[in-house]
């Protein structure tokens, strides 16, 4: 392993990240909000680090490796996520213990959303844009690591993006191409941020919540600046612009990136993902709204509105709400959950398995089938009319039940501590799926569950963003030989 | 597909189906129980509907394709599934409805073991020998299928056991091969029904009871003559002996095949299938008594004593009880629920996804890190020191990934029936893994439960006990071409 190297990195990590905390020392000044001292201490602490651990390797120049691109990735989440928990715990205002400080920072940061904290309409301004922002810059690395390095480290199949997608990677190397293709994806990632706070702001929100939210749209985050949600607004103006924005965040940023750089969006229909993803949740939001209805959870009207905002805002894994689902007839609670399974596309900021996974894993149930009437046949898994490679195939089945291991472990752990069997699995699924809300006891937040709970969750947040085996790699012998 | 022949088999399946009704009618005259015209007219319909099917294609002979195979092993289960309900639905004492009446035949053929009815204590003797006849029954008919008739078809893999395995069976066609290893396997599951009984009857069972459990027991059924299910004797040595042979019935049959034929108990040792379930029954009993010592749950003798029999109970998919488990702390009927979607080895009478699939899977996920560090190293998969063929790994995967949707989609049913969330779960697990007892509202029995619930229930059964894609195949227009 190239330690130097990735300290160097990690230093240069910390010292621009301090950066971050900049604006919420604006903020808190302009509102005058009393948070300011938690911040400029938490970008102090933060810089120093990342000074002193760049300084003496300040002047070593190598070129990365693919494997260093494992540990820079885990580096990003956990540091970072650890030390944008500083201000966070030494804010007076919300009081939060060391453990539901990592926890808030972790959630921001793997744009999970899920809280330890009630009462956000009373926070300082200052914090809870910083909770925004974390989403936001979580949302960014995401974009990078799906879009560039996953496909290059050969993570669950997501090699079939190097080799078939008309994407923008396609190189071996870790840089320049990385910085090339960085800096296109994140032009998209803003214009969509800006045109999603300039569409809230026109919608009727202030300044303040339309860029706030914009930031946890577009980053698939799910935190909000009021308890309610997006429920506080109570605007079916603002509700429909979260949908849009939710699905395009969900969509595969490399398909933006062709349509931007072709002036066309016939790459999106073309693409079998995508197709896959659309009817997904087409048929998911027809189907709650039937059963809403059928069951005069409301009328029809609310029906349609809700069923379609919730659906899409748990599928997509974003986890904004405008009525609680966690009451619905319990079918549509269980349903929600599956789909926030299947998740967003890959190379999307959506959390969960990934619909090009599923879609894999269902082609090879269909040719499972076929074979067993035709033994001898040759059948291969097709996508959008190419035999994807059974190397693949076999990666995407690793990290399918690699995935699903570790949330059964991760489950049994939850139990462990006590909680009842529904708080539990709704808890690790959506820590797992990088959501936000679950049901039980953690239907409005995660303030609480035990801390040993809470730490559990937070890896479980880190395994799903990391897509799990980026973090697990770590953990082999093999990774650190040689 | 070859009807004609079909007709024949299935005429001559139900008129020999009938006879096995014929116990029952003696038992019911010795005691007097008043339910013999049950079984007389049950046998009658039976009969005369086999001698029909079977009378205008008596003389045709054809020669069974393996496809064939798909049919008759699917016909074997619905259809005496179906037939076997007659004398529980004409038998006044218990009044059970049409559906609950094929609930108890199919879940006894299928050696699931879940029940409707509750006061067994008071049902005629014939009726609760009838029911322990089926399971027997139904452990016949998979050892034969398991060992016999899936490698053949190549269902989930099983194929593996026709090249590797060195068991009775290496030929491709239906007959006379297949008549020859059934009698073998027959031979081996008698001798041990015989031995449980006896065994069973020492311990100070009566006669009929001993005769009852044993075939509960050696065919993995589950099944009681009592409410209180093993619990009722209160005997430590009744439990060893149901424990001891629970671990027996799950054990690969043509391993006993080998042992019994070679005089040596060496192929066990070398099996890694073997090994790895042992590994896994050791561990579950170890960790299982910890939690109840820890929690207090019991002391440390009576924490060993239920520890040991519940595990083993559910692992193997037995779903005998002494203990209710479903009180215990709730990480532990978790963790046993999941021990039984492990279930029994390939090729014995235990139900779940079977211990080879987990160990093939697991040895992927291993696989599948490795490569990520080695990404151009080839590494096999390795079981018993030999490669496993890919496309062996691929059957695995299809089984693997089929069984869980179809265990979502049927949850999702259940919910939909408004079942809460760990009754429903845990019905559908209990049901596709041929268990039988449940959690929350079907811990005890499946009496109140919507009949909706039930016939999704009978499916489940079916599909679990058939692999699956021996049904699945059915539902295939490519299957019924040519
Ligand atoms: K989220
Ligand atoms: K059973």
């Amino acid at each position: 392993m190239n330690i130097v190297t990735t300290m160097r990195i990690l230093g240069i990590l910390l010292m621009l990240f301090s950066i971050t905390m900049m604006p919420s020392i604006l903020i808190s000044a302009l509102y005058k909000d009393g948070a300011h001292v938690a911040f400029i201490t938490g970008m102090a602490i933060t810089f120093i680090t990342g000074f002193v651990t760049w300084l003496p390797v300040r002047n070593v120049r190598k070129e990365l490796r693919t494997r260093d691109g494992f540990l820079v990735v885990v580096l990003f989440w956990t540091v970072l996520g650890l030390f944008g928990a500083t201000p966070l715990f030494l804010a007076e205002h919300p009081a939060l213990s060391f453990t539901d400080a990592v926890f808030e920072s972790v959630s921001g940061l793997s744009t999970t959303g899920a809280t330890v904290i009630v009462g956000l309409d009373s926070l300082p301004e200052s914090i809870l844009f910083y909770r925004q922002l974390l989403q936001w810059l979580g949302g960014m690395g995401i974009i990078v690591l799906a879009v560039a390095i996953l496909p290059m480290l050969g993570i669950g199949g997501m090699q079939l993006y190097r080799a078939e997608t008309p994407g923008p990677v396609k190189d071996n190397k870790l840089t320049p191409r990385i910085t090339e293709t960085a800096k296109a994806l994140w032009y998209i990632y803003l214009s969509l941020t800006v045109t999603c706070a300039l569409a809230y702001w026109f919608a009727g929100m202030s300044g303040f919540d339309a860029i706030s939210h914009s930031f946890a749209t577009v980053a698939i985050g799910g935190f909000s600046t009021h308890d309610a949600s997006i429920g506080y607004f109570n605007s079916p103006a603002i509700e429909l612009i979260a949908v849009a924005f939710m699905l395009i965040s969900a969509v595969n940023f490399s398909l933006h990136f062709l349509a931007w750089r072709e002036r066309s969006i016939r790459h999106y229909l073309h693409d079998p993902e995508f197709r896959f993803f659309i009817f997904l949740i087409s048929t998911t939001v027809l189907g709650t709204i039937a059963v809403l209805w059928l069951t005069q959870t409301y009328d029809i009207g609310i029906a349609i509105r809700h069923g379609l905002f919730e659906v899409v805002s748990v599928a997509t894994t974003t986890g904004f709400g405008v009525a609680d689902f966690s009451q619905w007839p319990s079918v549509l609670p269980f349903t929600l959950f599956l789909a926030a399974f299947v998740g967003g596309c890959a190379g999307s900021t959506g959390g969960g398995m990934k619909v090009i996974r599923i879609l894999l894993i269902l082609k090879q149930g269909v040719r499972e089938i076929k074979r067993l009437v035709h033994p001898s046949a040759i059948i291969p898994v097709k996508l959008g009319g190419r035999s994807v490679p059974d190397r693949v195939i076999e990666a995407v089945w690793g990290f399918f039940s690699v995935y699903l291991m570790l949330f059964v472990a991760m489950l049994i752990g939850l139990l462990a501590t006590g909680l009842d069997q529904v708080t539990a699995w709704s808890a690790v699924g959506s820590a797992l799926n990088n959501l936000g809300p679950g049901l039980g006891e953690v239907a409005a937040h995660y303030g609480n569950i035990p801390d040993v709970a809470k730490w559990i969750l937070i890896v479980a947040m880190l395994l799903g963003r990391l897509e799990i085996f980026t973090l697990l790699v770590l953990f082999t012998p093999m990774f650190w030989r040689r």
